[in-house]
């Protein structure tokens, strides 16, 4: 007795997600997820956003991303533990599923742990793509953790930058970043401080992992021209940058009531004034105005991403080997035979 | 390239499902799942509550139920589509997951279209078992659908019941519970109304399907000291019983703000007297006070009793072949080199 289609939700493990990486090359995975993202944020109206549900506790959040389009609905799991890499695992975990709104059936599910790496990346380097100053191409690199390659590499296949200044508090971590972007075409600096490694940089990209208010970038590093993409203050309490930086720059974000709680704005007055990401990449606000001006990506991950993502991963295993079949959804002949089903079930494996 | 061990999730299909069911046997399957569910309800007041998230559109609800007890993390992925049966497709079909609130990774995915049934018949029966009255063994069921055999079979196996008095507006389904009941050791037996089907019964248990107020049960069927299982009315706009009926029962509910909005009670006064049924349970409340009265349980389903199966899943699998390990979570050597465990990937499957 073998589960029938409608039973079946494709599955992408770990596994398969790197193999598709592989077999697209990451750097069309880059531009195709940007692409997906883009997409998506040209029809934001039409979504249902809802803030995230979170479940916090001492050693960290666990957190539930839904959203809809009316045709297709998903979710991400995403857990942040700050103190996971002590007992040698991940910081930030992950896995999604999208459904077919009209009947409520899932159609995919994916471990998300690459694919958000991916997806952060993507965002950041679409968000400089229509905010960074013309002709950029160095990039500084502040907190060389797990997402610094993957954010390094999408700005080199969506911006075009041809230079990263990594910095890091632990030059373990830089050495790792370096010895994984060898071979990349990006010309790779290390730097021995936070102020080096912003000296010529058109990009600076903060992701550092404490949770707590920090201030890794001051005010002072920051000069006028500057494209500020601010990952690593993504929940209460963490921040990244000195308010005064905040101050001088155009603020650019994903969701307002989001980030309000959660970005480097949690610092400034509730009412202080930022532009939505959606209506720039739309044509319906305008990005960066001036060379001088400061422009900074507040960025703290939205559903919506992910959203996009997850159809991204849809449409690339179609036809591909790299999903395997989860016998996920019970599907009796009747669907009112739920209890025949498990019945005539003890029948066949008694046989 | 093997995964290791913290990659993997262990995931109950559908088809371990039925195994471990009949491996049980059902009755101990619907026992254990009422003591998960009584244990969990006697420490209701220490779970993160939350009321379900759903995602509403023309044909149906998607939900996530989360919670927590803080030291397991869970949540119900659940669909109700009612016109998915006129295409073949389960009306409600569901999958959970838990987690380990420390580290928020996962430590089980499961089926729950199944597992579900059986937690929804375990809870009427664990609430009847503190509401009826005493040496009731006659139970009516009126609509008789997926949920049908799985009410009768707990309410035999906890309550003690030995007739079922049947009644579907639609005569099929009541053979296929007949025939699904035959070799259960209830006494079954087909009713042509549903005042024919309550005629005798001490229980009374509603199970509709339909998305509408309906009056299944109207004010001169419901006699003294009857025991009423309200099931199907579980979303807004969705009720099964006359008002006058709630207006002389004892009214028991699980998570008040939730039912206030979904269950039969949606269609009284927002301030009418209910009980918590976990206050009932734990001795903080009195649950029946007469022979006479009648009590109501205003059944919607709520994110602890989900809580409790997964528990009672994680524990019965122990030891059985009854999972599979799925490779969901990245787990690179260096939780901080996330790029250079996708970079080693394609260089071993490159070899």
């Amino acid at each position: 007795m073998t589960p029938s289609s409608k039973a079946l939700v494709p599955f992408v493990s770990v596994e398969n997600m790197m193999r598709l990486v592989h077999h697209l090359g990451i750097e069309t995975v880059l531009r195709d997820l940007a692409d997906h993202i883009e997409e998506d944020f040209r029809r934001w109206e039409l979504f249902d956003k809802t803030p995230r549900v979170a479940s916090h506790s001492p050693g960290g959040v666990i957190e539930l991303m839904p959203t809809s389009d009316g045709a297709l609905y998903g979710f991400k799991y995403v857990n942040g533990h700050p103190r996971n890499t002590r007992s040698g695992l991940q910081t930030v975990t992950a896995f999604g599923l999208l459904a077919d709104v009209a009947t409520g059936y899932p159609v995919l599910l994916t471990e998300m742990t690459l694919l958000t790496a991916l997806r952060t990346a993507a965002m950041s380097a679409l968000a400089a793509k229509h905010l960074a100053p013309r002709g950029a191409h160095v990039m500084a690199m502040i907190g060389n953790g797990a997402q610094a390659e993957f954010q390094s590499r999408a700005m080199q296949a969506i911006v075009g930058i041809d230079t990263v200044r990594l910095y890091d508090i632990d030059p373990v971590a830089t050495e790792k970043c370096v010895r994984n972007l060898a071979g990349s075409g990006l010309c790779v600096v290390r730097c021995g401080s936070p102020e080096e490694a912003v000296e010529g940089a058109h990009i600076v990209t903060t992701c550092t992992a404490d949770k707590q208010y920090a201030t890794i970038l001051s005010d002072n590093m920051v000069g006028s021209g500057v494209h500020i993409n601010a990952i690593g203050g993504d929940c209460p309490g963490k921040t990244e940058l000195a308010p005064a930086i905040l101050k001088r720059s155009s603020i650019f974000v994903e969701y307002p009531e989001q980030t309000r709680i959660e970005g480097e704005i949690q610092q400034l007055e509730p009412d202080h004034p930022v532009t939505e990401l959606w209506e720039v990449i739309s044509g319906k606000a305008r990005g960066r105005q001036t060379p001088s001006e400061i422009t900074l990506f507040d960025s703290v991950g939205f559903a919506i991403e992910d959203f996009s993502a997850l159809r991204f991963v849809k449409a690339a295993i179609q036809g591909t080997p790299f999903s395997e079949d989860l016998d996920l959804l019970a599907d009796p002949d009747d669907p009112r035979d739920l209890y025949g089903m498990l019945q005539r079930s003890a029948a066949v494996s008694e046989a």
